[in-house]
């Protein structure tokens, strides 16, 4: 079946987000898959080197396709002033907000397939009053009206070649970790997980390692409990449900690459158990892809880096990974 | 200047010891570093496929030498029963505390250059009324009467290929990490990580990257406030003492590559952020260090294996590495 393009949010405009999508297009128009950015024309027009001429206003997402080999297609949605690159400004927050909440209305509609977000950084949008841990959270809540068929997200997914892990808590103090863990926000995720690995990425069996919280998983009690009285019956439950799950395994054991053959994804605890392992096989083209909600949608899994903004220095390997792999998933899901 | 021979502990005679050590002989019988064995012969014996036959008894370390190219030298302190491989026993306690203690005393009195251990088990030794976490906190005990110039440990630190991790939190369950740690702890170990970088892998400039505990090493308070509160402090602190410290880091991006080569050694808060990227990057031939003691000390970097002990399974990689490990830091300290 034939399909929208995907859509891609500008982002923070004064982080990189300009400059990769500038040159992931570069790397992608020849090929595709096409996509239409929400956001502000100027700041692509300034983040190339080529100027305004590589980048073109469209007033629907259909237009894409036929722009795209030649010029990046922009929904354009002016910034009310301007921003300068590497200076965030909460100035800039409510059209931030506004393209993601539109390009997520485009994806619900079925005019794109789905969602590709550049880095927001949450200080200059704290300022101006938003009030989410992140994109991930913030997509669920615009998202949790949309009927879906499945065990609902978000769950924050990070994939690199070799290693997809998933996470029961993201964004939080470590000292908060132990308490947010309980059984059902762990057979949630591992059931968010499997349906994912399904649906999304094309796998019939699924087969989904949780870790452990402790070091050696709480060696039998004597490094903390919340293996045995949380992460066990996590475990237990969802092999009820039907889902291949094994463990909690320890940690430090999980990663290595005779591991991670055994497995398709690991659910982890929390933030560094994740992100140490997917950053160390591939820091430069790790995706974030959330699962477990009625849109597509997939980011790179790096910052708005303000320190190299507007230089010409930052990488869009990750970015073109994540919209490849949109694309990918889309295709799966409308097969 | 000629030193003596490695004292080798037998670890626990029901798990992997005494295979890995007939294999790491087997190994190392011709190039050396030759070692004596502090343990049961007939631990030994039996591991062996030779027999008895390539395991030799003497009575001081200064026959290892002598006797270390065609057979294994044991300083042979029976176990008053027989113990079974992969069934481990209480009973067996005293004498694998024994056998450490005598070690160590072999060591402060310069008749080994060194100790090497192999794995403990904590249970069977628990129910004995062993009191230590593990090898390392016992060794500080066991070395505390020493005079010892510099900083003083244990500090644990893990090597591999390309990284070394040291750890201000050991065996501890997450949610008592984030109060265990001060700005003391950090830059005590801070400071034995860089003394021992230069004092025993000859390093003469060593850089320190200490990693932060939370998320995005908390992101400026945003996520926790122990970055701001200790970590922070203590590195400051350790610049002041003339340590090239930088951080807090955040974890999930200290252990790439392009990262690893611009520090000697992590300084990580808890067990996982320190095991996980050595596991990573070499799950078989690790080595666990111990720090700013008065003796050397190395060992492997995985447990008993009780499962597959006795079956000829055990690969003695990471005891290799460890032995040598050891014979290079004596030959470093002895220069």
């Amino acid at each position: 079946m034939k399909h929208g393009p995907l859509a891609l949010t500008l982002g923070d405009p004064a982080g990189i987000g300009p400059e990769i999508i500038v040159k992931a297009w570069s790397q992608l128009k020849d090929s595709g898959p096409p996509f239409v950015v929400v956001g502000d024309y100027q700041s692509l027009a300034s983040a190339s080197v080529a100027g305004a001429g590589i980048v073109q206003r469209v007033t629907a997402p259909d237009q894409a396709a036929r722009v795209f080999a030649s010029a990046i297609p922009v929904l354009d949605m002016p910034l009310k002033a301007p921003v300068v690159a590497g200076q965030p400004t909460p100035a800039a927050a409510p059209s931030v907000v506004q393209w993601i909440e539109t390009a997520v209305g485009l994806a619900l509609s079925g005019a794109v397939s789905g969602l590709v977000t550049a880095p927001i950084a949450k200080a200059p949008l704290y300022e101006a009053g938003f009030k989410f841990p992140g994109h991930t959270e913030f997509l669920g809540e615009l998202t949790e009206a949309e009927k879906y068929d499945g065990a609902r997200g978000p769950v924050m997914m990070l994939a690199a070649p070799g290693l997809r892990t998933t996470l029961v808590t993201v964004h939080e103090p470590i000292h908060r970790v132990p308490s947010l863990l309980t059984v059902e926000k762990i057979v949630n995720a591992g059931l968010i997980t499997a349906q994912a690995l399904r649906r999304d990425f094309g796998i019939a069996q699924p087969r989904v390692a949780v870790a452990g919280l402790n070091p050696h998983a709480g060696e039998g009690g004597g490094i903390g409990r919340e293996e045995h009285d949380i992460i066990e019956p996590a475990v237990r439950a969802l092999r009820d449900l039907g889902v291949a799950a094994t463990g909690p395994h320890p940690a430090d054991s999980l990663f290595p690459a005779e591991m991670r053959e055994r497995y398709d994804a690991a659910v982890c605890m929390y933030h560094d158990q994740a992100l140490i392992p997917v950053k160390m096989l591939d820091i430069w083209s790790g995706v974030n892809v959330t699962l477990g909600l009625p849109i597509v949608r997939t980011s790179p899994d790096h910052g708005t880096a303000f320190d190299i903004a507007g230089r010409g220095l930052a990488r869009a390997d990750s970015l073109v990974a994540a919209i490849r792999m949109a694309e990918e998933i889309v295709g799966r899901r409308n097969a």
